[in-house]
């Protein structure tokens, strides 16, 4: 299906250095290139919604690119993950107008960070969630997310290393949900996912944001200081970056 | 707390070599002797409730040793994590009676084998279970399951490299679990979890099953072929070894 293909994929992070392409040739980016050249020959620069950070998941990236290949739509995801290192997978592809733009055509994107709240580490999870021991007031969690709800300036949750121009950004939706793990004494306690939806998101924006509300979980702020810090514009004024492995990016959503 | 101590591990089997240690020390039993050593300067030999094989997952497994150290048995865990890989984490530790052993003292031992039944595997999940696209025929590999509850000479399902004298063994439960994964469109379609409890399991006995009740799943054999392939005592009438990455010790009982 020669055209613009617009593809579904989900990876691990841990091993790569983010998504878009780096001289080492170890991101996510350079691995969906080398098995689409293996597939057709073609060398091809993909799109997608947006980079991800060293150590960060995804559960669907979108992305896309124009290619000549014959290859009908519906086998390039099988085609593809035949040629991809078994922590990078493509979930969906199929043919999309000349104009779709994976980044440029997104309209809102969720990022989902995860928390377990437990005196020990679930094994099988942790490469993909923060653990924490110890209480968390999640109603005062709760509340501080409510607080950047909004279109603002969010320098107060934006590496200093951004390059953006503007920092204004919308937050539809900022919320968290807890899922109590029970039956098993052994590992009780709860897990509890942030999703924040948003129009856009600044350079370590989410794990700013989740630093600074673990902290108001913890106790150390109250979830007031959540308006304050975002109003000062200041970075220095925010908790600190929260780890990249309980980060994914959920969804990218398209008009 | 000088005296005998029982844990219970949860391990990720991904990269090592078995439960048991091995000369090339790259084992769970290994690594958890390096940290008891690292904490308390002692040369321990810890006995867990059963090997487990390369690459095979545990979720509960349980060890004991005795020890002269006098660290409390509840600071044990947290203790041993700082010192043990990330994959290997202690999530329980207690006092137990002198007589107290991890294997002789077990009633019964639980293995659960993952299954997804779905287009594309699940990135996070991959380690963990075996993925399957294709039609399976649940209600097929529960009856055939079924056949193999109560006490019999399982040669059938047991590699030929064991060197046991004797086959015999109880299944008290052989059972499955569906769970739908619906709501996302990409990667719908469901898991299987089977779960086999027993008195006690023969070399790839669990694997040699699961392998045999794909086959039924999959239609090349009947369900009514599972208890002539166990009462032939014949290796060579089961179906393959289902890989080792789906498998996981799920929890050892005792009275």
């Amino acid at each position: 299906m020669a055209g613009n293909l617009r593809m579904v994929v989900s990876y691990d992070g841990t091993s790569y250095h983010g998504f878009q392409t780096q001289p080492t040739k170890h991101t996510i980016q350079d691995k969906l290139e080398a098995a689409i050249y293996q597939l057709t020959g073609e060398n091809i620069k993909i799109c997608s919604s947006g980079r991800t950070d060293a150590g960060v998941h995804a559960r669907c990236q979108v992305i896309n690119f124009h290619t000549a290949s014959a290859i009908p739509a519906e086998r390039w995801a099988l085609a593809l993950n035949a040629r991809l290192p078994r922590d990078i997978v493509v979930i969906g592809a199929e043919a999309a107008p000349e104009h779709f733009h994976a980044r440029r055509s997104a309209k809102q994107k969720t990022y989902c960070y995860r928390i377990r709240n437990t005196r020990y580490p679930d094994v099988f999870a942790r490469p993909y969630e923060l653990h924490h021991y110890g209480h968390l007031d999640v109603p005062a969690m709760s509340e501080a997310l409510s607080c950047i709800e909004g279109t603002f300036d969010f320098s107060a949750f934006c590496s200093i290393r951004s390059q953006k121009k503007s920092h204004v950004r919308t937050v539809f939706q900022a919320t968290l949900e807890t899922c109590p793990i029970d039956g098993q004494p052994l590992i009780s306690g709860q897990t509890i996912r942030i999703f924040i939806t948003g129009s856009g998101f600044l350079y370590q924006m989410v794990r700013i944001i989740v630093g600074t509300v673990l902290q108001i979980g913890e106790g150390k702020r109250s979830s007031e200081d959540m308006r304050t810090i975002l109003l000062s514009k200041d970075r220095s004024k925010a908790g600190p970056t929260a780890p990249s492995h309980g980060l994914t990016l959920w969804d990218v959503e398209y008009t």
